[in-house]
């Protein structure tokens, strides 16, 4: 009966740096999506001007074009933010960085996973997982604003059956999160963004951030 | 009961430098649709000579490709703008530069957003919002011509819906505009541009603007 | 009747350096698939830094998006793999690269091969054949986890034909190994690997792993 979609539950026990847990959602119901990040060479802390823009990023996984497009608004985003986190790292700026949604024969596609990329690109350049658990969905737009996205049910449903202890969602899905039974949000610790902000203080509750 | 476009009436309550509210007209009726732009590197004050383009445009938000030729006679436009109010500004010039249009599932298209996406590139580079609470429409010409557009009516009952007080439409639209109910256009502070450089003038007051 | 996949057995004896013998599934049924690499230029080990990347991947035998994508992930993987086994070794860092699937008329897809590309990347970089009559298929993530594949059966028979003596496959596919007959399964060596370290253990055994 068709092909099976996202039936892996839970890919990583633990995300090292550079991963974290998106919430995906398909015809077949609701699934875990990781994005995986990874530096091609060293960057070096050097003197040198910033005017050029020497990195690149590759993307892999199978990923529709919408679903690129948002990998590029993530880096966009995640190196600007990376400035009000630690000023003088140029992992974004100069790394040759590598993103990658396994599993490669899966087509992927929308914007859905936007903040997810953001924080596996920051986790990256910090040099740090995010805190344990967690899991989210949210589209970006470039200035960090978190628009809603669809299938919040069926990711949540996703997200308590991989094991997830806290879910970062959309404030403008507050709504359809407020509806679902009680059954299903017991147990999970939900956060509602309306700026990236709001997702990185939940991941990343003991690094300081300056104002923008 | 189709596919919800442009549903958001309002992403932004105030909007930053390099972001400026532009109206679209769909299937479905009008919509706010914002340009945001974002540089994705520093660039530098210095004295070597402009003869080489360094700089580059990124563009996301599923645009077609009228829309993507806008992007590109508009910052063609701005660069050339932007040395009358500012003659040593080489943000344009130089920056590597990220357009991008919310909602990124949504596909877009059309030469409408002229005036707009030229305004989003100016905040940026004189980092500065422009006018709280304005609004516009208008296809650009890359000398700088305001040519007119399609779907006054839905537009401006999509501005007037979201709270905008202030629209800048093209001289062209004049009767268009003229044409609406009063119940419309009460309340609402209208402008009519046939040249950028009366857009310019309602959205930064203040700016003192060079002869070309 | 119909197109003949795969039809060779075993194309080497004796694999040397950079080439490393896989195992692939058609609907003719299972088969080995060697993947070849083989490097274009002279790598020196100088002291110069790494920041930019200065090698390239080439790659030819009428290879499917997703198995294109996979000799990437693979070349990504391989690089920071290859730095816990010798820190200065920047064949796959600096190095011109070819990867080649034989046969060249035939199209392959998919991405269970990542296994044997990481694999043949190594021995490559090294300049160590692995270990002899060892064949392998495992998908791989971006930070080597090791994802199942289908067509365990038909892979296995494939093996024992062309007279394999040890196989690495998924540790998500050893209940599909394990429902094999037991005629099918014996004189077979086989090892279930979860991350790609166990894979390298059992192709080069000698070899001191640091860790990640």
């Amino acid at each position: 009966v068709g092909k099976p979609v996202f039936i892996r539950d839970r890919l990583y026990d633990v995300t090292p740096p550079g991963v974290v847990c998106g919430l995906a959602w398909t015809s077949m119901g609701g699934s875990t999506l990781y994005i995986e990040t990874s530096l091609k060479n060293q960057v070096l802390s050097d003197g040198t001007d910033r005017e050029s823009e020497k990195g690149s990023l590759q993307v892999t996984g199978n990923l529709g074009d919408v679903m690129k497009e948002s990998t590029h608004i993530a880096l966009t985003y995640a190196k600007s933010f990376l400035s009000r986190v630690q000023k003088d790292n140029h992992t974004l700026q100069d790394g040759h960085l590598h993103l990658h949604v396994p599993e490669g024969a899966t087509p992927k596609d929308g914007p859905s996973a936007g903040c997810t990329i953001v924080s596996a690109l920051l986790s990256l350049a910090l040099n740090q997982p995010i805190r344990h658990n967690v899991a989210m969905t949210g589209e970006l737009s470039l200035t960090g604003k978190v628009l809603p996205v669809g299938g919040i049910k069926e990711k949540v449903i996703a997200a308590k059956r991989a094991g997830i202890s806290c879910i970062v969602l959309p404030e403008e899905n507050k709504t359809d999160f407020d509806e679902l039974d009680t059954q299903i949000k017991e147990d999970l610790e939900v956060h509602f963004a309306s700026t990236y902000d709001n997702v990185f203080r939940v991941i990343f509750p003991d690094i300081f951030l300056n104002a923008p």
